[in-house]
């Protein structure tokens, strides 16, 4: 189930680095290269930082083929992606909810104090997307709109919150992974955004 | 031999890197930095992410040598580069097939699935010039135009189809990196590039 | 002593980071981002390439406490900044000497060759500056002006010269961060900087 889920943000994520990368008027190498970082990026950064190498992707081949497949439907849907929108996001979201859980659970298994295994969390889900952002020439954005990263800080704290009340682990990741799911569908249906920090 | 030609490609990759450089009108260390992260940022990236560390650059010294020495060759020649632009294309080219051996190497030693061993290959030879072009504020070259990463998968898939084949080592090097270096020559002569994959 | 001086560096290279983000007018989630990664992206290029993982930063949880002072600080003061920009430049300078000897350091305990151990000491001073200006989507500025990265060389140079000669650790670790922190104050007073490398 949880590997399921997995599959399904990998390939979420592959496509919306795909039609970024389409917007950018890529080449279709430059397209596959594109996916793939948003799709992996932020796991492959965490692996790195905690030495956990071969990083993952190496080590199961079934992200790769999931990443061959989102980027050959994007390519065959490529014209049509615009009506499928509604679907990519909910995918997305669930992407969001399972990295943070995934990035958490790698850094409780390497003991690793709480504020780390939160960053670890937030990475994995947002990392991929800030390298597509720098590999395509913009200032990331989550770093300017949307209330991404600030989902997965607060789905780490109430991880650690439940947690320490020794929930069973099936409810505490599903009950972290939906409050999240929830928070951002409410925070794109109220165009929920952090102003800009300004010095004037 | 092979530590010959890897020598040649390391410069060859320096001296690329310098150029770009000082076509942005970079400082001395600017230039040098970007020389050293085109020769060696490829083969860096695969040392990280299979967790060969301290990285290769870092146990030979003689990379770093070789790096000083295409710097200053630059700096030297920088007004007469143009006109030797046929040598070091050529060296480039020799650098390409050199480098996706390597990678390709490196992952046949770690026991790592093929498709990952082709993305190691196209990882080494292509991802310092990746680097060189996000220093420099730029989409990277190679996911906009020319086939370069493309002939690295190639010669990625060839290896793995003569490998099969049971060639003796040095036939399957020799030929892999032929075919490399010559479909370069062609894609070069003949302009050919990857056309965008665009959305409309 | 040489502990509070490290804190104290990085604390002001997380200001600084900081700084420029709100000067980018990125959101509270970006410029924490930014003020994190130029406070330890060094140490962590460094940690990754020698393969010292988990990073120093998951070790060691009083550099998280530090930035997350630093961020909050600049927040609160971020309309005076302006005024306390000499004692900010102290610290910044502080940071250089310090990280640069850090740097040299781990390469020492690694063994690893005096080159390679002063590319790590300056790596370790500059390396968060770059990534700030990559994320910020500027070609870094120790690539155009300032002779930052070169004091950091020269330090290099004169802790192996110093080291030749047998001096004590406590007069080497002092003499070759006093000469940086001077050679500092002097580029910027007389605002020396590189000229860029042109070609024609």
């Amino acid at each position: 189930m949880f590997h399921t889920l997995d599959i399904i943000g990998t390939m979420a994520f592959a496509l919306s680095g795909a039609l970024t990368a389409m917007n950018k008027r890529l080449d279709p190498f430059g397209v596959f290269i594109i996916a793939f970082v948003t799709a992996v990026g932020g796991g492959t950064l965490r692996d790195i930082l905690i030495g956990r190498t071969p990083v993952g992707w190496m080590r199961d081949i079934n992200y790769v083929y999931c990443i061959i497949l989102g980027y050959f439907l994007s390519i065959v849907f490529r014209k049509k992606l615009e009506y499928l929108r509604r679907s990519l996001f909910l995918f997305d979201t669930i992407g969001l909810g399972v990295f943070t859980l995934i990035g958490l659970e790698k850094g409780l298994e390497n003991n690793l104090n709480p504020l780390i295994c939160i960053s670890l969390g937030t990475m994995t889900a947002c990392f991929g997307g800030v390298t597509r952002d720098i590999l395509c020439n913009e200032i990331p954005v989550i770093f300017r709109k949307e209330i991404y990263a600030t989902i997965c800080i607060i789905g780490g704290i109430l991880f650690f919150v439940l947690k320490y009340f020794n929930l069973k682990d099936d409810i505490l990741y599903l009950s972290t992974s939906l409050v999240m799911i929830f928070i951002r569908l409410l925070a794109v249906k109220n165009r929920w955004s952090l102003p800009p920090l300004t010095r004037n």
